[in-house]
């Protein structure tokens, strides 16, 4: 608020200097100014890590808003990248919103190149179980997958070079008893058809594709699957949309196509971390530090915790809990030499937590 | 916050009763709850106060947004009434959305009933200056609005009944100098197509405008002329959109166009509550109230003033003054016996404030 | 915010008319405005709802502030009275800090007449368990209570008429496996020397505790027990310290004791309210009101449910759960015809909730 | 909020794990979390930069606070050192509360030295204008400076190698009509008496006193003078008290007392930084990167420029102005080739504020 002010006593300064329209008072601190907030999480392993959400819709099909704000969300939100994944077969809107399946994209891309924003051409074939909902990424064409078939659906969007991402899995309009990965899958699966798949979709988590993900070597993807304005459907100030985090050799379409298919992926949502061991430890190692600050209290130690990330992290040892916040420090007043402890909101399995030690 | 999250316990309890889904966990604290925020401003002089913005655009015009987000955006912000008021000759996107001028108000009017949010028939004229834009508000049809001539075009909404509402009449693209009631405005009034005009749009007030309204017998009217999302253009947690208090006889469209034919309207936006002197100091009697606790310190008496509104309101004699913010009680350090009160924040006029007693 | 910064523009419109001296230059907008803010809760049955807490400490003991500021966060906080509750026989500062067991009372009492917040005349039993920890309320001089044995002390208390508290009688340094009502409450109980037991204290809840008062006729309280500054202990902007509503026939000391020695207390921590089953259904039903809107949406009725007062209400009926939040209004989807609903925050009994009815 | 939620889950789980006290349920995420929150201000010329605040009471004068929580406020708020100064000659508490003038120190040092607060031992030589209120710094032993004669207390600093700081020298209590250097300062200063001015005290900002320590080579000084709590004066959340920044060789007492002696410091109070240009303008090219997008939208540059520190800054060219809020990017939209643009909240003087280029 107080740079708002600031701005307001400027603009009065130097109108002041000026013959002052009094007709018109501009109050511009009562508008929000357009800033775009840093997410904060280390690069790992010699890669940027870049902050991604491949699912999202518009007026171009059930969403409601039109395609350019999904850009200037994404811009303040801090995100890389963003895929618009129109529904192929379900415009609810057809009646009087017009265009190609091209189109979301088309009317995007200006603006996304204006803010340095990746924009990855895509749609979203939306089918009954199984396979449900997939959506085709890095496209060059979204039309051809208006087919009939979801298999020949599948492969214009294979054949163009597309990721194909299995959305939702467990989402219970489609699998209302549990979470099955059905014979169809298999195929697709075999025949290369399925890259990645959703652990986290608009507000759910799906603990047990994390397990088929690092089983099959396929990615772990997290995405919002926004179709309201996103600051009205999550809480942006606090916390953030269901995001994928891709570790990717360049901030580029290429190399985060090329990581994705290389399964350099972690999901994020919730404070919860979901992925390849190796990449959470990396993370959690280049996020905290540990100082022991040589001091004692009722016989136990105080150590210094300082997380540089906006990721909390949740430790426990059975015995003793803390969690480090986000963008701060904590002294730790460690009992006996219980150094080893789990992660808690990291996932490495749906039921499998990471562990580290303090030393 | 903690809503939401017991929110989460509650569910988890309730599924706990059930045989849980382990492969789909529910995160519904994430989603922030869809919640209608009461604006507190008391009813005065034996009406109700409505509030209403008469100025906003979707899709169907150059506004990013479905008509039915309208709708929701109001009733969380704890409106009463709203008019659509996509531009009928100026329309963008109509490569891509179409549909007759009607639209809008179609698409938005179940989402409106099933909210209990009064929607208005409505639409901008969208002319150079003079007379510039105009909304016509309570329509029966839109599509006649539509017509080359802009007297053609006025008369089309007033032979249905149309209140005429001149929209910022400051507005620097159309008045790049100064704020001038021009000759054609003259005509307009005169003839009776006049009845309303915006002191506050946007970010933007017009002082002389308020003194043309206190002049002239027009409607004192504050709209918010929104085309983005309201709380991403707005800070609706801390303040609120530009908007008109209707004092009306009851909750009707029909009582709400009664009122403003009959001038019975205040403009607020930014903590600026402009209009007749009259309304603006019965607000402020009814919600602002003083009450001497017989103390003193450093002979000065203390008096706690007490709003229940949420209006602050800002009191100065020259010499001395405070605020005594929305909803909550201070208490006031009165030096001497001035007990005559300029309101900074009430306008009766361009440069003038209404003058309260403490007793 | 937007408040603060109008103050700064009066004022220098204020200085301005001075010969205003450049070289002190006044911010006031970075300085809190003190401000009471309201707590929302509805009057029942014919009493008012007073919000009290009677247990706080000052660096006389072991607390780190100064009494007249235990005054100052009560009225900020919106409470009506408080006690400031000294241990006896623990003052760990009493190498600087010197004064007699009334000083803390006699140094807050101007600021507290000052404010209008009712301060009540107390000191804290200081004791292994059992019988643990007491407070003396109600007192006319303090010292007497400090004397060896500690029936001696509390005799001291209810000789002048003193209330007997049992603080946090299930705090883990003094009931280390769980918490037990002993031989010695028993005795004092019959002797009429205990009248209130915390079931909130500080960040405890002791469910036994509320069954305890409710078979005994016990009056239920909640307390802070602060020695921390309140607002940097708990979270006073979204939040509140545990706290004991009284319902009195007047806003006065002697009515506050009246009330509290014919157990009209309710105790309020964390959206919980614990109490007789009475008083609990008298506030939901004056907070809420339900509306029937007439619409239905997917074969399910839409209710219209506001809630004025600051307690989120979180029911249940099984099968379908949804949260009020405070001062707010949302839409339910109602299923079918179960209109009984458990208010899941409200506790009758350790594990018993009050059921209410949708009409 | 949700960090502490997350708390709540885990504790529960780990105590699900044992037996649990049903009967003693904690609710840690009523309490909030003590963290060190980091102030981002980048370290500049080889030194570090150290957030320091040199002045503050406690009950041991006139504040209202023990001491102990002046080191946990400055841990808090990210500080890295402080001195406690209380009043030597003005101690309301006196009746109840005793020591000697190094108490308030010797109470804070442990706690200091456990959360790594550089705690500097000083007391305030409190006397009528002239010369007013002085802080003597880095001393071995307050008592000393209570002695009748005001020269003889500054030269019982002086004489441990004190360093001597004029505090609010504008302070209309001492200076009603403007804030004069008057003939004993001189003599101070001409006497090697006067190290360092407040530019910032409290709420208040002396330009001039800018001026002589920039015309003197006196240490430009900010500080809080805080008695109250210290999050109950200012807003810390969204602020910050005055402090002093300190380009200091490394991060111990010593070296803060050498950059002192040294000149080598910056005030910093409601995003003023005031100081010589060399300290700003470097402190602004660490902050702050500009990039070309090479995009233009009506005809002007699209300008990407990031602020990696905690200080907005507020840029005029007198044409066009702009704010880079902190810790965010924004996209400016520049006119012509203007590229020299003021900093309009960083001064070098009383009315001087240094240029920057955006190349």
């Amino acid at each position: 608020m107080k740079k708002i002010v600031f701005i307001s006593i400027i603009i009065s300064l130097t109108l002041s200097n000026l013959a002052q329209d009094l007709n018109n008072v501009q109050l511009p601190h009562m508008r929000k100014q357009l800033v775009r907030k840093a997410i904060n999480i280390p690069d790992i392993l010699g890669y940027k890590t870049l902050k991604c959400d491949f699912h999202m819709h518009t007026v171009f099909s059930d969403g409601i808003v039109w395609p350019t704000f999904r850009v200037d969300e994404a811009w303040e939100e801090g995100l890389d990248a963003i895929a618009i994944t129109d529904h192929i077969e379900n415009q609810p809107s057809k009646k009087y919103v017009g265009g190609d399946h091209n189109a979301s994209y088309e009317i995007a891309l200006p603006r996304a190149n204006e803010k340095d924003i990746i924009l990855i051409r895509a749609g979203e074939i939306t089918r009954e179980m199984p396979p449900g909902h997939l959506n085709g990424l890095f496209l060059k064409d979204v039309n051809p997958l208006d087919t009939p078939h979801v298999k020949d659906a599948i492969k214009a969007a294979t054949d163009q070079g597309g990721f194909i991402l299995w959305n939702h899995p467990g989402w219970k309009a489609q699998q209302p008893d549990t979470c099955l990965w059905m014979e169809m899958h298999q195929e697709l699966f075999d025949a290369g058809m399925i890259h990645g798949i959703e652990v986290f979709n608009e507000k759910e988590w799906y603990p047990i594709a994390l397990d088929w993900c690092l089983d099959k070597e396929i990615a772990v993807i997290g995405n919002s699957d926004i179709h309201d304005v996103n600051a009205h459907y999550y809480d942006v100030e606090n916390g953030h949309r269901p995001m994928t985090l891709v570790f990717a050799t360049d901030r580029s379409e290429q190399a985060i196509k090329e990581a994705m298919f290389a399964k350099r992926t972690v999901a994020w949502f919730d404070d919860k971390l979901a992925g390849k061991e190796e990449f959470l430890k990396e993370i959690f190692r280049k996020s905290v530090s540990f100082k022991d600050t040589g001091k004692e209290r009722k016989g136990k130690k105080l150590i210094l915790a300082k997380n540089i990330s906006d990721i909390p992290f949740i430790l426990s040892n059975g015995d003793q809990g803390f969690t480090i916040p986000k963008q701060s420090e904590i002294i730790v007043h460690l009992k006996g030499k219980h150094s080893s402890y789990m992660v808690l909101n990291l996932y490495t399995g749906s039921d499998k937590n990471p562990t580290i030690n303090i030393k």
